[in-house]
């Protein structure tokens, strides 16, 4: 990388960790300046505008979750060991100290799920990726005879975002120390009912 | 209710329509005002402050989630029909046309879990109440013997509220037209697992 990219790269690092406090829709260049101590036109030129900035957030979000959780995972044997694998860094990136106010995905759905536009839009393309590696994985598990033939890929998706929704709001609002065990309980059940 | 009560609650009622589209943390009393063509000072009169607005319409909310989901339920047989119940009148809360943004429990939990304050730990308090009629409804089913005796009633309410907000985000940001009946085949599911 140049020392431009690796300038812009630092403050999309930045301007991600800021919105998962603030929230997406409050990341305005203004306020990111501010942040970081920089001019609003300085930043300007990185960004031309606030769309522009939430949507480069996004997509930076979308990269290293992509890095940190689906890469790693498909190397993993199909069936139950990639499934958990896709669980457990899924976890780690829902602790990942670079996200202070918690998954960016999250709090940006509940911002946006009213609100159409260009971010809008983007947000949902990278959900439905997301969704996608779910169900595809767990397809390439039935191919592989690892689970049931007769078990529903799209389900199954669904059933595990519900899982890892439900800790989040347990473990971030009610501060609930037993709630990374029960997702976990939660998925063995899932995996068990999917078995071959 | 005198005239003046029932202004308030009209109030009230459209306060936490707007909440659900603008966010919890939107609504305050100016953008109240603009919205109802009414001026700052009569509001003021029924609202001290921005945070006393908030946590008056999440105790509404809570007033009309309690008769329309929690009370009805309780009048059915302990086990699998009260735990239908109480899925069915969250789902026909979930649809509710006068909360035109969606479940504003939801919204305001995004919103909230990383800002300290009494408005957030009202919230706590009120999601603490609904999760303890889950886990409460449950332990009566199996002191009804509806229910395995070595079920757990934290893990079953843990699982219930994660079909409810995968559902919640696969309906309202992916528009998701098969998402309500994969809700419905999960709580069946989670049924069966818990049956006696």
């Amino acid at each position: 990388m140049s020392k431009g990219e690796r300038t812009h790269t630092a403050i999309l690092d930045h301007a991600t960790g800021l919105a998962s406090q603030l929230g997406l829709t409050g990341l305005t260049i203004g306020a990111l300046a501010e942040n970081l101590k920089l001019s609003k036109s300085g930043l300007f030129a990185h960004f031309q505008s606030k769309e522009a900035l939430q949507i480069e957030v996004l997509n930076h979000a979308a990269r290293r979750f992509s890095e940190t959780v689906v890469r790693p995972a498909l190397h993993e044997t199909r069936g139950a060991p990639r499934m958990r694998a896709l669980l457990e860094h899924w976890l780690n990136w829902e602790r990942d100290v670079a996200l202070p106010g918690g998954c960016i995905f999250v709090a940006a759905t509940a911002e946006l799920d009213d609100r159409p536009g260009p971010v809008r839009d983007r947000l949902v393309a990278l959900q439905r990726d997301w969704i996608n590696v779910l169900s595809t994985s767990f397809r390439k598990g039935i191919e592989a005879s690892a689970f049931r033939a007769d078990a529903d890929p799209e389900q199954f998706a669904q059933d595990m975002y519900g899982i890892m929704l439900a800790l989040h709001f347990h473990r971030r609002l009610m501060r609930d120390a037993g709630a990374e065990a029960r997702a976990r309980r939660a998925f063995d059940t899932l995996l068990e009912g999917a078995a071959a």
